[in-house]
Formats: structure tokens, sequence, C-alpha cells
């Protein structure tokens, strides 16, 4: 969204930004609960979901009410806001929806199953004046937010080397077969792809390379559980992205940046200062999931959308960087099929 | 307060628990703000400070009244609890009279300013049947929290050898006839020395040897600005508690346990996990105020609060937490008198 | 050199294994100290450079004589050994001469300027059955050492996504056209690629793909100062190598192995344990030369010549290792000039 | 020794300095390998134990001859400096024949039992114009050096608070009357006095009050396994030196100064970089030895030896740094002795 884009404004009162969340599966849940406890601003009116019982689970104790039609919050004069948790493949849908119900949205990434349909809610948003954000949350995460405060303020230098990396805990899935194809970079390296993104303002990605194989299940048909990415910037600036699915020692998350005036790393894993020291050695705990590890994260990036909603304004991250990280993950997928490097798209015609 | 000590239970609602704050001052308004934003199960009601415009000032943006006179708010119906984080000398008056207005009381450390003030704090929330919880904090930090959990677990063996530290931000007081005498034992170290106690748990303090002195200014008639302690524990381990008025670094927190078994050691004051690499080296920031280093904690521990009003149980910390710390502050000011060791109160009757 | 492969064993005795150095630039110099003062079981006899002063500068101050000419030392009967830091281009002919002289060699990487130099190489030193050692340092600094153990041992599980890294100090070269081209990869990633070598050890690089460019001097003809290259190896696992050779910061060398059982990380640049706070924050020290971070490592590893000249064995690291560094490093300059991923050779036969 | 008093000098010339080394025990033997390996200016010619086959152990590995009487080495003309690492009962009369005979010395810690007997051997070293070293290693840990020259240089500011603190790996002595007494202030925390007087430099210890028992071998008539001590200094400075006989995880030696411009904190324990990430956390290895974690400053202390040796001048820690450091120990034990603080001799003369 263009930044000086009108965005419908909510009349200010003193009462919080009503949210409706869509979807209660395990980060909806997170994100119901982050919404009814942890953001001030913010008050959770209903939880939808067509399970049965899915809903009523997570909204019960919060107070909210449950649904099992999207058309009951859309409809409803007591919503201000959506927050899309379903899968994926219905993202584009609802945010439509939203968006033509005149209901601000927030969509779990990805945006849409495609750039095409990443610029259809794009488009829609816009119609409709309502504030898009995406949930890109490590833009929310302390250390990363810091970082891009040092490299927009110049302390960093120019932008030379990037990294960005995911390791989802434990062992990786049980069944192969239920990985949608693709899935680790649309849904896994797009935090990745954003990160890098948001590490290297005005720079925008121009081809990338990929590489990654099913380590879990070797000779798998369809499953990429390891990955590695290199990116070229538009400013020469090189980036790596890697994931992993299975790392057995937590939930990791890093970054890293290499200005020609310095350097900076964020994220090491330790969930505390408490250092144990046995006849091991020294050992810190490690985060085990996304939910611990950016808790914070998660409240701050809901709260951006309470505040975006209540100064009409549009907000920090949006159908933009949506579509940007987006085309990231499509150009890995045409690098994987050509096995060389691909060019990644700057606007939706060039997807065809 | 024995743990046995049935706390009056008030009606299980799906309200929040009502709270009052008494003290509008820095921490004051913090404890406001974390009560109306970042505690869930708390509703700020009221703020009373009798100095004109300091309760409005906190009351209003967070939607609560303001009130001048506390009683306003012990006479109201709509107030569950009282939090008081007013002068220290006015402690033990306003937590006696919120505990025989009804009121659970939730008290800034000192609890008092003598043991005999805090042991009758103490008999009236007992005669009321009502919460009383103290304001120490470090034992809602998550890594002062999971030191004890190895400590009760066994994990680290038999406690040996503590220490606690705090050093405040900043270059110290500017007027140094402000700070009342022996501050630094009965309010700042007053923490390290239920941080000792904390993680020490089934021994008590038997006697300590303070060794304090201005040397911000040399000479000074009652300031002291820095303080070393050893304090001696029934089960024989030695406990040391710093502090200093003035750490240019930023506000810094540490414990330290050295058990049979192994040792653990808590805060080391880097902010976040950025680290920044430039010229000078590698640089990790580090927290500059207590809010900030503190900050969940001190929301954990409003929780408390609220859970144990809720469920009508004693807190986690309570008068005899409160006593005990402020015996070991009471027997640093005899050291000091005597230049020697002192034997550390286990009764008010020792006192005189 | 397979491990088999019998070398000829020095008349064991009670003096020290006596080395002659050649090439008396900044690295010949740092292992001529080396060798004379911090590896007890050699002897420095001469330092060989046909620049004069260049040796005599070199070799007075430590007690070994100054030469011009490298037969001086070839033929001399008080020496064992000849350590070759002379120039890259030279290195072919310095290991055939000294094999074919009877004298055991250490040569600084990369052991030859393609693969079939590398090969003649390792075919004059197996054909004089003399020891033959390259110089790759990371593999006896300290904690690659440990990481190998602990992939070895099994600790780690199966090997699945790597990384090392290599940052040269300070702001670059400042003339680019004096940088051979290539540089990048056959003298400063040579390390990483024998380090992700010897980190996933019984299998081999498969193919690459390598990304580079001139940030610091944009355009430039043939300078490549940062590069990322993704190595793919024979059990599927995924190697990252990066370097840049303009890190303000300082030398950085880093390395990971992400396992099936377990992560590890080697390498954060603080040169001390040393912790300064102020105003900015926390800082640690990081090394600024390859002799200091790996100081340690150049001792060991030119004690390990001794230790296989004395003992009758091939060294820890030779010419097999240096070919199948070199092989990557070769495939990196195929994959510059076809833009996509190119095959590692594994004989010499495949460079054609 | 005062900077100023001439030290004879010995002939400058090519050949290394010539040490005998007497003591054969743990850390003698420690020191000989140090001499013969590791200090490239020094030639360990022989090693002294009155123990039978004790000396030849020793020895024979590193090719030095082994001598049962110590007149075999002060008589021998091929003996520049005598390294004393005999019982801490025999320092004094090592010390003083040493000097009679025209030998250097350098003395492990303490170089006496009592402030008499180090005077005594002060005087005799002073008179015999000899070198007098005392084996304070901590002085050349990088980061305890570094640490001073931070606070000699003002980049600290004014010394206001110390912490100096030893741990003994293991699980203590496995029977408690073969430790003499007070041995906790006298071997162990003497490291620590000397390392806070190293850190206050132009300051000395005022008083100090000791608190230490017997926590292994709880009732114990002499044994003192854990101490706090703190430490008054002259100019207000406030010291603490912790000590424990106990420390399952490691050696562990650390240091913090707080200064009015900043804070430095030294030792960590982390042995190197590597750090494993597996299901129970990141984890450091921990250094398990004092020849492990302090290896480089035994090698720097015994190099100042032959420094000071060849550049004819006092070593950088002579022994009015060990009269110093035991002043504090033996106002230590005048501490434990009267319960309260006690005065901290500057002179001989005060000790009766």
């Amino acid at each position: 969204m263009d930044p000086r884009t009108p965005v419908r404004r909510t009349t200010m009162t003193s009462t919080p930004v009503r949210v409706a969340l869509v979807g209660a599966g395990r980060i909806g849940a997170a994100h119901a609960e982050t919404l009814a406890r942890r953001v001030p601003d913010a008050h959770l009116v209903a939880v939808v979901d067509p399970r049965p019982g899915a809903a009523t689970a997570v909204a019960t104790p919060l107070g909210a009410r449950a649904e099992t039609e999207v058309d009951a919050v859309l409809g409803a004069a007591d919503v201000d806001a959506v927050v899309v948790a379903a899968s994926s493949v219905a993202h584009r849908d609802l945010v439509v929806a939203a968006a033509d119900a005149g209901k601000h949205v927030f969509c779990e990434k990805p945006a849409g199953m495609s750039l095409v349909e990443i610029d259809e809610a794009r488009r829609a948003a816009t119609a409709a004046g309502v504030v898009f954000q995406v949930g890109f949350n490590r833009r929310f995460a302390r250390e990363f937010a810091q970082a891009r405060d040092l490299v927009e303020s110049g302390t960093l230098g120019e932008v030379r080397q990037l990294r960005s990396l995911t390791r989802d805990p434990g062992r990786g899935p049980s069944d192969p077969d239920v990985v949608p194809p693709w899935t680790i970079f649309t849904q896994t390296l797009i935090h990745d792809f954003d990160t890098l993104n948001f590490l290297n303002p005005g720079a925008h990605a121009v081809d990338v390379v990929a590489t990654a194989d099913s380590l879990l299940f070797p000779g798998h048909a369809t499953l990429l559980d390891h990955a590695t990415v290199v990116v070229r910037y538009s400013n020469g600036a090189l980036g790596t992205a890697e994931a992993s699915f299975a790392a057995v020692y937590g939930y990791d998350v890093r970054g890293e940046v290499l200005g020609s005036e310095g350097m900076v790393t964020m994220g090491e894993g330790a969930s505390s200062s408490l250092r144990v020291h046995g006849q091991g050695g020294r050992t810190a705990s490690t985060a085990h999931s996304d939910t611990e590890l950016l808790r914070d994260a998660y409240a701050a990036e809901l709260a951006e959308l309470c505040a975006a909603v209540r100064e009409g304004r549009p907000p920090a991250v949006g159908a933009d960087e949506a579509f940007a990280a987006f085309a990231v993950a499509q150009a890995c997928i045409d690098s994987m099929t050509t096995g060389g490097r691909a060019a990644v798209a700057t606007s939706v015609l060039q997807e065809a």
C-alpha cells in the first residue's frame, strides 16, 4: 500500500478496536489470546472456525463469542477488524471479503497463494480504504527492528551481505505427504525473504538461486525440508535465507547484516539470561516455539494493527511487503524447477 | 503469612479485579500503566495522589478516575484491591487502612519503616483476611524464578554461596541531602536481601556484616551510595549483596547461586539479542531502567496479586518475606553503627 | 594422501625437526616466528626470500640464516622440512622441488593454481615418500576441531546444513587491479570450502552455485570482493560459504553445523572474556587479524607437521584435502562463468 | 621491590635464560613443561625434587637433568634462575638460598608463610640484586591485564567496587585434615587479594572482614572451604573476594571492576567459542583446571621472568605485591579469629 493512500479512518473513540479472529488453529488460538490479553487497545469480539467446537474452545475462555460462519462477523456492527489465521488457501478470499465488508484486515503470511492472489487482495483493500496488514512478525521483534533502524540511520553504511534463518523446532513432519509442495518457500522462508527485504530498505530482490532437498524423507516426491537460497539485490547486496524443518534444539530465528561500516547479528536463542553451570558446561535454555521466541513480536504486530486502524494510516507492513516477499518465494520455485537462477517479479504482470 | 491462613475469597466473577493505585510517582505511574494495559485480569479503577494534578496525569490517559484522598478509594465499592506506591513512610498506615477497609493490598517495598511497622501491617492484613503482597519484583523475573526452581528441585544441590547485586543507572543523586539515611539498605539492597532469601529457601539469615561508604560525596554525613553486605545463613550459606547508586552503563541486576551440584547466574544486562560489531568491537545494549529491565516482572507480580485475590489464597510473596528482608536491612544498619557483625532478627521481639 | 601410504620416516632423534621457511612475506614471517618460538619440536634453520633483505629481516632476530635461493635450503643437509609461504603461483614448483630433494613440505593454501598443479604436487610428494601438509589452519582451531569431533562421534547425527564464513578485516584492497582474478574463491573461500569438507566427513561436494560481485569497486572488471556460495554434498547436506574482503569490525571466521541431533556454532570474534560496560552498552573486543584470531591454530598446524615428520605418517591435512577444496573453488569459477550450477571435480581428469 | 632498585644484569647473550625448577609436584610439572616448550627465551636445565623419581619423571621427557638436592642447582654455573614450586613452607628458605647463590628467583605464591618470611625473602633478593618474581598468574591473563589497563588509563574513572572470585574444580578435598589451617586465605584467596590490589592501582587495602566456614565438612575444626571477604581500600573502594573449594562445573576465575565511568567483567569460563545446541539448550564448555584456563598466563609470567632477567630490571610482580596480598590474607585470619574487622598491615612492623 502506498503510504500516501488514504485509509478510512475509524472514528476515534475511547473504546478498543473490536477484532474478530478467523481460524482457530494453533496460530489463530495464539493470536486470539494475544488480542484478548496482551494488546490493550484490542477487544476480541468473536472467533470464527467452521469446525464444530474449535471456535468455542478458543473464544469462551477469552470472553468472546464463537461463530462457524465468516459472514457472521463480516456483517457484524461490533467488529472493526478481522484477523485472518485460516488456511493459506483461503487467505485471498477472506481478505477480499473482509475488505468488501469494510473491515480492516490483518492476514497471516502468505497473503495469498500467488502474486495474482496477493495483488487481488491488495486491490480490494485499497478500494475499500481499509487497513491491510500482513503477519511478518519479525519486523516487530525488538532486535530485528533495531537492526533495521541501524541500517536506515546509516550507522551500518551500505548493506553488502545479509542472512536470515528459520529453523522449526522438533524432528520435522511425521507425514511428509500432508506438507503442500513448496511449503518451505511460501510458508517458512517467506519470513526470511521479508526479513532480508526489511533489512535492505530501498533495494529490491533481483534474482534468486534456490537449493533445497528432502533430507528427512530422502527421495520424497515433493517434500523439501531444508533449503538455502541466495538472493541478489538491486544494490548489489547478497542475501542468504536458510530454513530447516527439523531443529531438535528449538525454534531458531537469526539474522545478520554486514554493512560497509559495521555488522549486526540478531537472535541467539537463549530464552532468558539464566546460565546453568554443571558438569557438562554452561547451558542456556533455548526457545522451543515461535510463540515463545516471538511472544512480544506477536503482541506488537497486533498492537500495530490497532494503531493503524485508530490513526487511519497504512500499517507498518502491508500488501506491498507481502507481494515482495512472495515474489522471492515464487522465484525460488522457478529456480528449483529450472535448477538455475530465476528473476524476482516486481509486478504481477511479470508472473505470467 | 502462613500459607494455611485463610484469605477472604472474593466472589469469583468474570469481571477483572478492580484496583486502585495510591501514589502517582515514577513507580506508581508505571504500576498504573501495567495494571491498565498489561495485566488482563486487572482493571485500574482509580489513581490517588494528594498532589494536585498528579493523579489526573496518570489516571486520565488510562481511563481511570483521579482522587486526592485515599479514603475515596478505601470506601469505594468498586475497588477490590489497592496498590500502594506512596512514600515508604506512609506504607504501614496505608496497608493497615486498606486492610481495615477490607481491601486486598499490594505494597511496594519496604512494607514499613521498621520491623514493628511491618509486623503491624502484617497483623492488620491477617486480621482482615485480605491478600497482602509485597513488591519484590525479582521473584517474578524469569531467570530468578528459574533459579529458584533449580534450587527447590535439588538440581543445584546444597546452596553454599550466593550473590545478588543492584546498581542504579546514572551518576547518582544530584543532592545527597535529600536521600534519607540508610536508603541503600532499606530501599535498594532490600531487593537483594529478599533475592538471597528467595534463592536459599528453607534457610534464614543469621547475621550480617555491612561495609558501605559515600564514594559520590566523600565525607557526606549520612549518604551511603555503595555497599557490600555479607549475610550468613542458617544452612551455612554465604550471601553477598552489593549495591551502587551510580552505574553509568545502566540498570544492573544480577544474581548467582553456587550449589554443591552446580551454579547458576542470572542477569547480564543485554536488552536484546542484537549485537553491533563495529571498529570498537562487538556491543550489546544494556537496560537503562528498572521498568525496562524488569518490564515483564512488573506485570507478573501484579498478575499474581489478581490471581491471589481471585483464588482466595496468600500471594507468592507477602508479609513474612517483607519482614525477613527488612530484618537483614535492619541488621545492616546495626552493623554500620557498631562496625561489626550484627544479628538478624527473626521476630519483632528481637528488634529492641 | 591415502593414510596407508608409507611416508619416509625421519630417524627419530632427540633434536627438533629442522625447518626452512620459503617466502618472507606477512604470513611467512608469522610462520617463521611461530616455528622459532612456539613449536617446541621445530627448529627454524633458514629463511629464504629472493628479495634483498627480506629473508634477513625475518631470519636474524630468530637466530636463523637468511638465503635468497631456494636451492640453498633444498640442498642443505641440516634441513628436514620446508614450509612454503611464497606466492601461490610458485607453490606447485616449490612443493615438487622440495619433494624431489627429499624434504618434507608444508605448503600454504592453495597448494597450486589448478587441480592439475595440485595433482602434480601430490604425485611428487607421494613418489618421494615425504610428508606433504597443506595450510588449512581452521582444522587446528580448537572449536572447529571440537565441532568435527562432535560430527564424527555421531553426537550431532546426520549433517544437514553447514555454514563457513570468512571476512577479512578492514576496508578492502586499496588497488583492485592488483588482486588476481578469482582470488576470493582460490585464496579466501578455499578455507571455507575446506572447512565445509572437514565438517562433513565421508561426504564430498557435488556441485556449487556461486554468487559474487564487486561491491567495493562497483563495475570493476575482475574484482570479486563479496561472495556467497552454496555447496551440495553427496549426503544431501547443504553448505554455505560466505566471504567479504571488508569487515571494519575485524577478522571474522565462523562456522555452523546443523545435524539431525543438534547444532554447533563456532566463532564469535571476542578476543578475550573482557566485557566493557559503558554508556554505549556492553562491548567485547574483536580480533583484527588472522594471526591474532588463529594464533594457536597456526602453532598447532606446524606442530602437526613436526609430529608427522617425527612419526613417519601422513599429516592430518594433506594433498587430498587441498585437491578437494580447490575443486570447489574451481567449480565456483565455472559457476560464475556460466551463471549457473557447476559440478565439483573429484579427479583431475574431470577438470578438462 | 622499588622499581628503581638496580637488579644485577645478566650478560646479554643469544642463549636462553637457563632455569632450574624446584618442586616436581602438579604445578611444578606444569611450570617445567611451560618452561621447556612454551617460553622461547627459557631453557629448562634441571628439575629438583627430593622424592626419588619425582624429578626424573618430569625432567627426562623435557630433556632436563634431575636432581634431588637444591644445592646441585644453586651451585651450578649453567643455571641463571630458579623457579620455586615446592611446598609453601619452604618458600622463604628457597628464595633466600637462591638469592644468596646469585640466582634469579620466581616463587609460587605465597612467597612465605608470614609477612616476616616474605620480608626476609624480599631483603635477600634485594641484597643480592637478583630478580624476584612471585607467581600471581592472573596479572598475566589477557582480560585481567586489559582491565588493569582500562583502570590505569582512566577509562573506567574512579574505582568504586571490585570483585575477584576463585572456585576450585571438583568436590573439594577428600580428607579435610590434610588441608593446613587458613589455606583458603593464604593459598587460594591470595590470588584474589592480589587481583583486587592489581585492579585498584595506587590504593592499598585498609581493612577486611572475612566470613568463612566449612560447608563440605560441617563442624570440622580447622577446614574453611568457602569464604567471602570484604576489603576496604584507601580510596574508598569496596572489594569482595570469594572462594570455594568445590565447583563441580569447573575452575572458575572471575573479576569485576565498577568505576565511575564504566564497568568491566572478566572471566566466563567458556573454554572455546564452540556452542553446542541440543535438546537441553545451548551449552559452552567450561575449563576444568587452572592450567587449562590460565594456560597462556602461565607462559606469560615465565616469559616475564626471562625478560626481567634479560633486561636487568624488576619483574612486573614482585616482593611488594607478595607482601601486600599476604597482608590481606593475614588480616582475614585476624578477622576470623576476632569475628570482626581487621586492619591490613602495610609493613612488617605492624604484624606483631
